[in-house]
């Protein structure tokens, strides 16, 4: 039996949509984005609208939706909030649909769009997303999104750990110079997270915002069993 | 005293030529581009004219030049030989103008022109190379050659050989998630270069082309003290 591919792209710059058409592309923003998406999700969201731009974002906020957006970490000033996991509670987002500012997850959607199937990672839905990844057929891209087109730790261990959940079912072989780094990399990191993601960079921009504080929850295993999907352009849960 | 900058670019497609003004641009491409051009100045080459398409090549070719060119591993008909470093002994190339064809090394070349210097790294002149880098002023930019503007393990371990050596000197701190990568990286072959370099994809590719005889070779720390340098668009020692 032939086994799935298993790659790994280390960065949007990086990214190559016709050598992944009909994939299942897994997208990996652990600080912060797809753990917020994932928090939502488990906090009984409906629908998550991902929109590029400020102003999208302020029209749908005219009509009536609750809005979560911010840039470079400061909450826009007509938004509901910002994209710490912890502003979406059960209280703000349960039956509601949001709508989600990020020019960078945006713009990742858009590039991956020949995948087969584009699903939302990160350790919140460590478990459930790869049992429900090796039930398909598909060969799959783990998809780090990076910080500004640059490569970073945070993703790439994620992108390590989900590597290592898949390759030990043995459906999956890879010749993917980046998977295996990030598995590696991802080997000096699982006994001490915490320790080993306070070097990143995006470590430092968030402490020195006073953003950090979600972190240890970002980094936590199976908080979920919720697989957010892109359909149509929006996310659900599958 | 400001420390200098130590960034790694570990892939073509990453690299940022306005954020890498001035730096010195170090490029590693050890299987097996950098390592044949640090072999053909031991060997007393006088210099190496970096042509990027094959009509250029086979033109200097017609004009009395030595050529080095080929393409996917194969020596083209016209040329004298390839680009194992094996090639470029003593007797062919002491003294001589090599005109090296090399469409990734020379696209790098171009991107990387806003630099202040460009140099040739591999672990073949690990040693006088960072010795030499330590003692001018400027930030430094470790440019991993990739394969085909993919991320390659090969080139970013050599990165983190010569980060470590780098940073050993206290002269230079990095907020570089790629260069922490690299040292990462390194610290798991160090011990076993060959056998960590055997997973990697361009191993595979070369041996299944029958072309990986130098592979160990060009793993050798300090085998010359020569470090190639761009001046002009053409490759001599420093």
């Amino acid at each position: 039996m032939r086994k799935r591919n298993l790659d790994t792209c280390l960065s949007p710059a990086l990214f190559e949509p016709e050598r992944h058409a009909g994939s299942i592309v897994v997208i990996i923003d652990i600080l912060r984005a797809t753990s917020a998406i994932c928090t939502a999700f488990e906090h009984g969201a409906s629908s998550i609208i991902p929109v590029a731009d400020i102003p999208e974002a302020r029209n749908y906020k005219e009509r009536g939706f609750l809005v979560a957006a911010e840039r470079d970490g400061f909450v826009l000033d007509f938004a509901d909030f910002g994209n710490s996991p912890f502003n979406f509670t059960r209280e703000k987002v349960a039956g509601k649909t949001i709508v989600y500012s990020t020019t960078n997850g945006t713009g990742i959607i858009r590039l991956a769009s020949s995948a087969g199937k584009i699903v939302i990672g990160s350790f919140l839905n460590i478990g459930a997303l790869t049992k429900w990844i090796s039930d398909q057929k598909n060969d799959v891209v783990l998809f780090c999104a990076g910080w500004k087109n640059r490569f970073n730790l945070e993703d790439t261990i994620c992108a390590g750990a989900i590597a290592e959940k898949l390759m030990s079912t043995s459906l999956y072989s890879t010749i993917c110079d980046s998977t295996l780094a990030a598995l590696d990399l991802w080997s000096l990191a699982k006994n001490d997270i915490t320790g080993y993601i306070g070097k990143a960079a995006q470590r430092s921009r968030l402490r020195d915002k006073k953003l950090d504080d979600c972190i240890g929850f970002c980094l936590t295993a199976d908080y979920t069993k919720k697989i957010p999907v892109i359909k149509d352009g929006v996310l659900v849960s599958l």
